[in-house]
């Protein structure tokens, strides 16, 4: 894929295509707004491909709706917001269209019990590193672990305050996936390290679920440090 | 140990006296002076109770220093900020002095190469568990983890502002280390989660100094949502 974010496809960050795999789930349909409210084309991939163009057609903002293969085919950057127990089928099945693109993994692998949330054993380290050791032909990037669905959904909100900390090992692909998240309302997108430091980026959302919990919020983080 | 903060040890919040084990490290040193500046008697701890008092004399605000027994006798609550090489050792040593208490375990286990920092796998899941594994008649509370040690030791800064994730099994014990930590200039206590969920706070460090390497900064976080 090409070294430096400014030739990625050939295509300035604005007229780049988003596919978002797990597009009519929650998260996938939150992104999707944001990211269509914020100028970008967005085609949401759904296995059922007539649920995501249902989906994309309630939430309009130019949103289209395809079968997750077509959705991958279709897209510059394709962001994975599939529940765990479906990521890694998921992503070998779409191994081919993702190849030579950047790969947005936002999925936690979580578990959830009476005593609440709690991050999930991965033996390849992270949801991220799984994807990373399939899409060997990808550069795969962990962002978006921990916004909430409910504020991203909330269309009464011009703005989600939140910082997104992006993870990968590719400098040009993190560079671009931060530069991506500038572009929506109330969003910075913060380096936050190798992937070898995604594991517990995703676990930490079993931390802002317990926050949640007790505070009666849905909690997100800012870092402190960087201007 | 009792079941209400109330009645913790007799004692109102402000005339706990609170030891640190490894006192004489960064995070020990830069952590007693906030302490001691928020108006808590603080004891120093090290191997080497000699070089604690002199420690503790250079930084002033009454602060006293002792051997890391004495010091764990002496203080009503106490701080493990012990390297992570030596945290199993310690805290089997203060088993008794500790009983009874409730144990602040602020250690990141971590290891460091070429490509930056990285978070080591712990058996029991995370520097508290393990110590709560040990230390059977004590509560045991992660905090501090995120804390820049050279903030807590800038003594131009009369805040250090940052929120501090609480995280612990035994409510009366994380409501008080809360209640100690908004006694301290800029900071907040916010409760982020069970014991289970120590493990990810911990390695979290690993991504502050990916950040601190990557901005040039002393990185810490913000809880969003939570007034």
């Amino acid at each position: 894929m090409t070294e430096t974010t400014e030739q990625y496809r050939g295509k300035e960050l604005k007229a780049l295509t988003i596919g978002i795999v797990g597009g009519t789930g929650a998260q996938g349909t939150g992104l999707g707004y944001r990211l269509a409210k914020a100028g970008f084309k967005v085609v949401l991939g759904s296995r059922d491909g007539a649920k995501a163009e249902a989906t994309a057609a309630e939430l309009g903002h130019g949103i289209s709706g395809a079968g997750n293969i077509e959705c991958a085919a279709q897209s510059d950057l394709v962001i994975i917001a599939v529940p765990w127990d479906s990521h890694k089928d998921t992503v070998t099945s779409l191994k081919n269209e993702l190849a030579g693109k950047i790969v947005i993994d936002c999925v936690n692998p979580m578990g959830f019990d009476a005593g609440g949330a709690f991050p999930l054993i991965v033996e390849e380290g992270s949801a991220c590193a799984q994807a990373q050791g399939i899409l060997t032909e990808s550069n795969v990037v962990s962002a978006f672990n921990h916004v909430s669905a409910v504020l991203l959904a909330d269309q009464s909100l011009a703005e989600v305050d939140i910082d997104i900390m992006v993870v990968g090992d590719h400098k040009p692909a993190t560079d671009l996936v931060q530069q991506l998240v500038d572009q929506i309302a109330g969003m910075r997108g913060i380096y936050a390290g190798k992937m070898r430091n995604a594991g517990q980026v995703e676990a930490l959302t079993a931390n802002l679920i317990s926050m949640n919990r007790r505070y009666k919020t849905h909690a997100g983080v800012r870092v402190l440090g960087v201007n």
